[in-house]
């Protein structure tokens, strides 16, 4: 536990930035994304297991393609976009629930002319996602639907 | 574990609406609550040990003012209201997280006007609500904000 609790009401000064909460990368600049940013809500000192984050991806900008043993669950709160989940593409619109199975492999896409903004839960212990192998990448890219899609 | 996974994409055929899961009541009638009702989004099978719902409750409507050991993590996506934590009223403006710390009393209510509609994020294994006893009720009236707001 924790010395303090968690405040009991996070208002937003301006929409979609959480008071107090700062606003990130990402992850480390590694050429897999572009243009995303990260919030994070809620974590462990809440007394779920899990973190809340809110990751907003600007127009024509996209999540790294990756996979874990982690589980995730996505609902759109902001904008436009679409994603992969294991080899299927989905159209999200705002409140779809999205889940990403373990070691599913997601990329999450903004559309071109408007940002993707996401609640996205994880349990707050978890692995590290991977990218995929050149072997890897050929099968997803066996997919025509999947090869369209994909950034990498 | 399952036998089957949850679905990778749960759509809205109509907006608030999840395709395939039930519409259900808050919980059973017993004149605590008024103009609630309630979507199982995820649960123990999505991998996280916790469960999220979408609650809905209607213009003028309120949740069961209670508490319990277990954690709320809520975000209103849906209209206009307010909500007590603890001893603390707050309004609520559309995506600002409240959190519910263990035994902290609490109750939502909707605008006169609008539904008010949040996701809450509960663990799947959890304790049974209480309601404030005829002592503890004195005290939460002793609050004159408080006071205003409840209802029971």
């Amino acid at each position: 536990m924790t010395a303090t609790l968690p405040q009991a009401h996070l208002s937003q000064p301006e929409p979609f930035r959480w008071a107090g909460v700062d606003l990130l990368d990402y992850k480390e600049a590694d050429g897999t994304f572009r243009s995303v940013s990260r919030q994070t809500l809620t974590d462990a000192e809440h007394g779920q297991g899990v973190s809340l984050r809110y990751f907003e991806v600007g127009p024509g900008g996209h999540t790294t393609l990756e996979k874990h043993e982690h589980t995730h669950v996505v609902i759109p709160i902001r904008g436009a976009g679409s994603c992969l989940v294991g080899t299927e593409v989905f159209e999200l619109k705002l409140h779809d629930v999205v889940f990403v199975p373990s070691w599913g492999w997601h990329q999450f896409r903004a559309a071109d002319d408007e940002p993707l903004g996401f609640l996205c839960s994880v349990t707050s212990d978890r692995d590290r996602p991977v990218r995929p192998s050149a072997d890897e990448l050929a099968v997803l890219n066996s997919v025509p639907t999947v090869a369209d899609f994909i950034r990498y």
